[in-house]
């Protein structure tokens, strides 16, 4: 229900623009239930908006193992928030024969004031995605890149709570890479 | 690094706004290291700006174990982003002696053109707040509310998925509920 808004309504501000971007960016697709319509890795990645059927955006750990980042039925948009230049995270499929509006270009992207907030759901979607797939040593790693200044600032329990891990855990994380380095 | 941007050009068009902002919205505070700034369950939240020193949010679970949801350094911007007529789900205190810019009102929620992106945002802090705190059952329950059309649609196992527990943790939550109904 959350994400149940109009794709154009939210990415134009006149009706004009909206007849614009219909034209040059959208354009609908039926996708075979198993279709896989976005790959990890991929670039540029596009916006969906499932007219009917049923989508869902997951990613695939080390282990081979899948997590489901979101569910996309009627209505929904599926989109990977990952910023343009970076790969995405995100494997996008259909569970069921859906039909599907493509937008080629997420427009919000170029609005330089949707900026902080794309970063903030970028940063959000990365957390998201940590906490379900990723390794004790792999959200350690994430966290120094994503707090260089204050490592010696917060208590290790703290820094532990942070990455859903236990401090015990931190600890054998951090005396691992010593021994490796 | 990803929320080092001004507050005021984030969420005004021109000079003049800016300085109208200025004016009206902002303050600045000293927060003694420990202060609690914002409470769960608190109404309006406000968008802090940190100038100097280290705040974080976090949440507490029934079971009363913290979940830091994020830190706050220099330049950092710390928000809850619950809806604007939903109590917020985090608390936010100062882990060092801060010197923090107060926004009094979160003025992007004031632009019609902003609310799916912060819709998206609202979304993603409370699945990282599920990820981290909640139990099984509150997990699922929360899907049920997300996702009243699909529970019929989609695999058990990819439930599961989507909530971080295993498929036995989900069939074990369904069960308990039938038999309390």
């Amino acid at each position: 229900m959350l994400y149940r808004f109009s794709v154009l309504h939210y990415l134009t501000d006149s009706l004009y623009q909206r007849q614009l971007v219909q034209k040059i960016y959208m354009h609908e697709i039926h996708v075979r239930k198993g279709e896989i319509i976005q790959h990890t890795g991929d670039l540029n990645s596009k916006v969906y908006r499932v007219e009917k059927g049923l989508l869902r955006s997951y990613t695939i750990d080390e282990k081979g193992r899948e997590h489901i980042f979101m569910f996309g039925p009627e209505g929904w948009i599926v989109a990977d928030n990952t910023p343009a230049e970076v790969p995405v995270d995100l494997y996008i499929d259909a569970l069921e024969d859906s039909t599907v509006l493509v937008l080629d270009k997420d427009l919000s992207r170029e609005n330089p004031k949707a900026q902080p907030l794309l970063r903030r759901i970028a940063v959000l979607q990365k957390r998201v995605i940590l906490l379900m797939s990723a390794s004790a040593l792999d959200r350690y790693e994430h966290f120094e890149e994503t707090y260089p200044d204050i490592m010696q600032r917060v208590p290790q329990k703290m820094i532990a709570s942070y990455l859903g891990i236990t401090p015990e855990a931190l600890s054998k994380v951090k005396n691992n890479r010593v021994r490796e380095q």
